[in-house]
């Protein structure tokens, strides 16, 4: 079951770039786990944002939430779901 | 190069449903060919709504534009295109 | 899993009173239904506006969006649709 | 009488992960105790954020506006509320 | 209980002006009676806006959704209601 | 000449509980002056925000708008205002 | 007393060249009229748009509304009203 | 003195496509001429939509105004303009 | 050429009074040497708001610019421009 | 392949002049580099904003993410960019 988010991140003003690239490591870790596990199928930028689109392949709602809310930057995301079905176009 | 797309449809209160079917068919066939040649990756369909999140893979935005503006029901959509680029966390 | 849905009804001018009366028939029925094996776990009026919020108890979104997409008044309404998770402190 | 309500928490950036902690420890015996005495019937976490929605059966304005400024988290939270009438398709 | 309505009136374009006075002659009747029995407190009108402020006294959420479904102009009205509580530095 | 307003106060999150404290108290003492000499028609409580709606008898604008900018907590403040006319359907 | 008015017109599809012709003639003249006795004291163009910013010098809010709601082009127009008071920086 | 402008075109649903496509071929017409007189600079279509963004060098507001609503389709777009001013990082 | 200004003040929680009120004078004497001049025709307090609808006449975009941003409490502001035209109906 | 972007900066409050002044330096060295090689065509100020909007030509996406994000104030700015297509109006 797929869902589409968007995440858009703001640190805060006092945070020091020591703790913003720690955060970027385990940020990059945590996100080539979903990729590896095929939770996460896709995540890209968005071009001039501190932004992504990511696409979540779960088992359900709750699994969806324990994943967003285990991202290591997620008290610094805004994250809007979009929750995506078959579309009767699509060819696979 | 990625572009991810939200299409909303809005049919005219006037369009009989023989219209619409074959508008339907027309775009089931366009997209067909759209995903057939790569030029579109995914489409899905947003819960709900008669609206899809899909994403383009183009040489530019010219092509990207000529896509859009080929689907047969383009004159109904309202569209809002995102350009994409390559995640620093993606591990493809 | 659980979904929250609103719901905004707009019938088009030209609708003659019997056909609206009709749509409210069918929809009181196919709402019934949902209600009665459990697919809709509650529906309630938003005070002043033909609107709604009801709470939909699905397998996937696959299956959400058919029996969203199957109200008769379907092409009328605008939905907007919230995937719900457990909330730590619900006691149930 | 029923409520719906949608509440979003935002934490001060300078509040400690020790004063997060109580505030969610007495948040959640405030709210278990709403839910046992049949105030609140339902809370959904928003999945992808630090919000929920609930849902209220209260007596009137003010008892409903008791319950919510009491919440231990009411100063960091924006709450927006909906009042809910019998739904004509409701089958209960 | 007190709840402010705030509402916007659309006329269709088709319709007639001896249609639109006859609604506005309904109108003026329903929202007197409404006055009369206490139930409307208040009803101004927005300055160069087709809109009015009312306030209503009514029992419940039940109460005030037939109350504003009753009016004649009701399928031609956008409304929003705000449930009021008690004012800690209201005097009365 | 009557206005509506609506008022929403945001605290600073340096402010200490006592400095609130005191505020609130010359905020009652500067709204009930208000009431009784009525230039404040009414007060109302948003129900879960700390917001309220007003309706204010003045001279005119110059006059409103030192009334407002006279609240102790005006800094703190977000004020919208709407201007009231006699609603033709009123029956005072 | 000063109010700032935004007037937005938008003309239904089905009206004939003729007819926004009369509307346009019309509404020169109330507007000339309003303007020689002093109560409206500007009007400017939107550049791009079929808007204007007005500004208007009269006794309360009932003649504003008198006045606003008097135009030829009423039905047609969205009507935005600000309270004007005076700036403690003007020098006049 | 430099302008942005951005173009939204809507057309109504009974506009027939003969007179779509005049209005189109007229609109290429005008909109050459101000290019070939310099007055429009650039002239960009929005990727997905029937809108562009434009650049106007004019002499004043009113030029501006003057060439906008000259447009064939000016009754037909919605048109939001920004004001431009040197930067002060531009090289030329 | 004019232009109508709004501007919202929004001054730093850690701005002392005293800054504050020498910001206040300063601004009283440059917004009174642009008067004097005659390049701001009209200011105007927003009832209830920190913030000010402003009429400039200026040669050109860049004089504009330099006006605005040279305002002492230009940091502390959000300003949105819109130029204006000459309006048919307008007498002089 | 060009691209429009408008770019809103905003410093932290406790940002001090110095700093401010090195990121403008920066800024205005960085910015004239992508001008000199022709990948930004153009920069202009808002009137009124510490904004401008931008145009970009670029090989793709990521090129164009690239650069944006390499703005030494990139972290203090809001970035919305419109991937733009040929007009069929354009002479050029």
């Amino acid at each position: 079951m797929l869902f589409l988010a968007r995440m858009d991140v703001t640190f805060p003003e006092s945070m020091s770039d020591e703790t913003k690239a720690e955060f970027m490591a385990r940020e990059k870790e945590y996100s080539g786990n979903l990729q590896r596990t095929g939770k996460m199928r896709d995540i890209w930028r968005v071009v001039g944002e501190y932004s992504n689109y990511s696409v979540y392949d779960v088992a359900d709602n709750d699994e969806l939430h324990a994943i967003l809310s285990g991202f290591p930057m997620y008290p610094y995301m805004k994250i809007k779901v979009t929750p995506l079905a078959q579309h009767p176009n699509a060819i696979k």
